[in-house]
């Protein structure tokens, strides 16, 4: 099995590299997974500008990885931008958003869960892709560390501090499941640490989206095409490839 | 009060024209209506990937159209693609989307609507357009006329006897107002028939959507900038501008 | 563009011309605001008891007012009391309850709002007005400031300062738009106050219902009477007007 | 136990008797049950207009029926029209509602129920009922027999054999318990008879009403006076009765 | 009218003579009320294992009840344990969860609720019993005391004194009536107590059961076999009576 | 890895060992599964009854299982019955229930999804299955094929074509997935060819359940100790094993 892990913005070759490394440390046996990332986009993403300005660069390329025959694709970012459109245009490529992932798993495994989300500026989104999940019904609430995403690497310890500080509060509101809603928090390998302090289980975005990755592949399952059908343009062959549905205005 | 249209996609000046023209025919005394369109992206809009391809070039221009120092934007798509990062992205400019603007105009006229939008493929994205505006419970259901957008002027009798023959079939599904899922079919000027035909209110979403925009302004109300923040980067000053927010990979 | 205001309980004439002139000072260009007022029914309103007390006098001002050729009349508490019934008697005069309307606006214009309510009497109805608009998932909560109606105006600082404080702690629990569910509130023009201090857009139900009143006339408009019926026994004759509706028992 | 049944209605003497008479019939045990109209009002309620019409009346009736030292009070109207508004002026009289006692008893017996109403005109305030009583979740549809109020008991065996096709329909579409959604129907009789052609349980509103209110009061429940609260200006002494709600404008 | 009351675990006969002696305090004229206990089962029930635990012992017991010719059975267990079962295998014994009838009748009485339960291992489930009953919507919360079930009348007064004030907390929450959520709880006869200290409707299991029970057998339902199919071996005849619907593996 | 399958009745030898075998195909790399059923319980599970009835015997087994060191579970049943007290009596061993893994897998990949489920009877419990996993806004419906649990097998390809034939009605009426709601419908080996067939994800069951215990167990996730508590006995050591729960009534 043959994954690939999408980043949906310019990120530097070591950094790249550590996350390939620990992706391939969670995968099962027989899965190999490859990490690609655009060359422009946002540095990071921490508003619905930023995601938005990520995906038509990562669409392109989820485009072509599809046809390099990889068996699913993992969207780098917690807030699973352009998931739909990654969707549409791919087939046999299974293309797996992790916070949608990442909220199944947690309503699998508890009764009620909440997500911890890096700012402020993210908490209203987060809310929405719950409730675009279907599970609203399952959520007790969304709050932010506040900490920016490149920085929450800084200090890990004091990053650990605040998930745990947050996360003890969320129980006492009636979760029993936490989310992480940030792949760089799921990259700071840090949800163990908070599993065994917490005692509860807590999803890390990014080991469990590959998971949930090699399950719909190891059982058969892509995405439904019925759900997230082709552009109908390219459907019909009025244009011929994903590049021709950009186009310019006629010049005068 | 200047009002500002915005087409998210390229459009040939004859049609930005008759557009115009018609929304200064709609607007209030008082109010001019200026119509601005991007230079490229999509032809038109019928799937999740062109909404997504609409947004960087019109987040430039919208953000552009806010120093100009105009009142309110309309969104020129019923998709209201983008429109959560154009109200980050701005303050004193209101940005209205016609797609929730016309379902919450349909839940105050009756009790429950449906949406009639151009094809199959965007009948999941207006189910969830739904709610995101939180109007699931008023919604009877979604149908697609199935005509390209592109075509929906070419035999405009065709259009209205097919959206009168679906509308019908919603009023017996329950519905008892309509909402028009398609800035097109809004410009086409057939609400105003189908409610002398079909007795009940026809949202058109272009026409609705400027009378909220009109409506917002006169009351002194903008979008919420706690619901919409301003991108982290922006706001504490670590980017100047809207583009520097997007960036390059550095060359090895 | 004519619309009409309807107090529906006596009020003295001195603040009925203040407000009259309050809503023809927040009129949009070419729109006038005639304002009417029942002779008896209850002095405020701050039970479902006093809403009932309220509706069948003004249903017969309402019904008179169509036939007047008001383009619109506005429904004077923030309770809408009789809403639907004004509408099943009504076709051409379009009828605005401030709450269903303001409600709306909210949500048009954030994610998630509070709505501040005059006394905790009001409280329950408040929930159900919210819930019967379709818009409970974008709730947070109704709150009181526990001023009786006919002493919000006796001191306006008092009443601001409680509005703000009030307001404050909804923000903190998540509310990013705030609802004053009360037209006494609304005319003594606190809102744009409060938006200043606060940061956040406050519907005034008053303003804002002119608003939409204005809106909904100009795009043409008017509640669906597939959702508002005409009472069956004027629809089919059986009586001539609404006073029939109203009989006594025969005497033995 | 003294139960009263109030009709919010005229109606003649012989109807009055006939209801009086299968109502005790009905009665558990050491239960008598009186019955009370008010002169004057709708002559049947098939619209929310006549709903209104019928409050003020019933509400200064009922107030002097809990000083009579009655237990309880019916409602006589499917509709539950003016419900909150009589347990705001009531405390130790218990006022049971016909719609809410029906939804929830059909809901105890089944999981999904549909009701039948009257007329066209009503299915939509039939929905808003069940939405109040928190029990949308449970409905499947609301049908109208479309047969007037003052009709249905003209031709017993039709009114019968309408319901009885429309009650098939609906457990065809889901349907496993039926409410009958008007007293007319109640004292009809024909539950029982419906019950036992479909085999499933029909919730004759009048009767279970009645079985409601002996369950309540032997219990020694009453409605919350924390969701019902007195009208504040009664419960701060500032009017000393409730007719004193109830003031005409100053002559000038 | 014979109702039988089942305690789906040992008790001892002390303790089964003392609830079945209140039972008949609390019954209507003409209501005899029997208790029947299992042999065998679990000691009390406060986890789901302890719930699946009384099931089959009972639903023999309640299968041999419906033979005797009671009227109704009340399941001695306020989480309900197997009632859908119990209605599957009974036709003209109606069955009454008193969970389910608690929840309907705090519903009818106010506007939200909230259940005071045993321990925080019944919380989830809770939860999980409202939203079978179709109520999230008027639910506050579910909040334990904590005390064994076993020890609940060791001191009767630090039970209600704890119950009291769990109990104005969820009043500061929001709830307008409350639920005791279990059967112990009921049998200590506190909720009569809590109605007059806290001054608004406390619903005794026990106590409301009986009642809903007379109130469903004196209208003539029971509950929906559309709902509760007989299982299919025994509806077709491939078995001839519960029993054989436990059958041991083959012996190789 | 070590997974067990738990067949909850008694099951011939040749069907454990065709299931064995066909789970260990459908295994990951790495993972065995190994197959344990009860002695004695229910032929086949139609009826919530039956589902009960296969709990006692099964959690014991279950309980035995986690000490022999297993890494997860999966319940053998597409009812999930007795879910949540396998989950409270174990906590290294996961214990996964297939119609919830189902359920959300498929949220996952579509927007709405129906049940194919074996008969009438166990609709409404598949409603119920699908509400308690939080999912009920994705779900089109639950539909029965009406070929009994212990006869789906006789002919394979009738109930392929059946499984087809309302697979297909389903997506006419909104579905984009499917769900087969029964293990035996699983082990058939059907949902393949029904992929290839419909051209939508079509969820199995016992696949499905596999894929998801091997996904949680490499995440290193177990099911919520705070959502599904030790029984409170076990938990304080009034009871030193789960055999102690079950007690006896003391003879006279």
């Amino acid at each position: 099995m043959r994954i690939v892990y999408v980043v949906p913005g310019p990120m530097n070759e070591e950094e790249v590299s550590r996350r390939g490394a620990l992706l391939n440390q969670w995968a099962a046996q027989g899965v190999t997974v490859d990490i690609a990332s655009v060359s422009e986009g946002p540095a990071s993403i921490e508003s619905m500008y930023e995601e938005y300005l990520s995906i038509p660069e990562t669409a392109k390329l989820i485009y072509r990885l599809e046809q390099e025959g990889y068996d699913a694709a993992i969207l780098g970012c917690a807030g699973d931008p352009g998931l739909d459109a990654y969707r549409e245009i791919t087939t046999s490529l299974t293309v797996v958003g992790p916070a949608a992932a990442s909220f199944h798993t947690a309503a699998l495994l508890g009764h009620r869960f909440s997500v911890l989300t890096v700012t402020d500026s993210t908490v209203p989104s987060s809310y929405e892709l719950v409730q675009k999940a279907g599970l609203s019904g399952k959520l007790v609430s969304v709050k932010a560390v506040n900490i920016p995403v490149l920085e929450l690497a800084k200090d890990r310890k004091a990053t650990l501090d605040k998930l745990v500080e947050i996360g003890k509060m969320e129980l006492a509101n009636g979760a029993d499941t936490l989310v992480l809603g940030c792949m760089s928090m799921g990259f700071l390998n840090v949800a163990e640490e908070m599993q065994e302090i917490l005692g509860i289980p807590v999803i890390n975005p990014a080991r469990n989206a590959l998971k949930v990755a090699e399950a719909c592949v190891g059982a058969g399952y892509s995405h439904s095409k019925k759900a997230y059908m082709i552009p109908p343009k390219l459907a019909t062959g009025k244009v011929k490839s994903l590049d021709e549905l950009h186009v310019a205005k006629a010049k005068k």
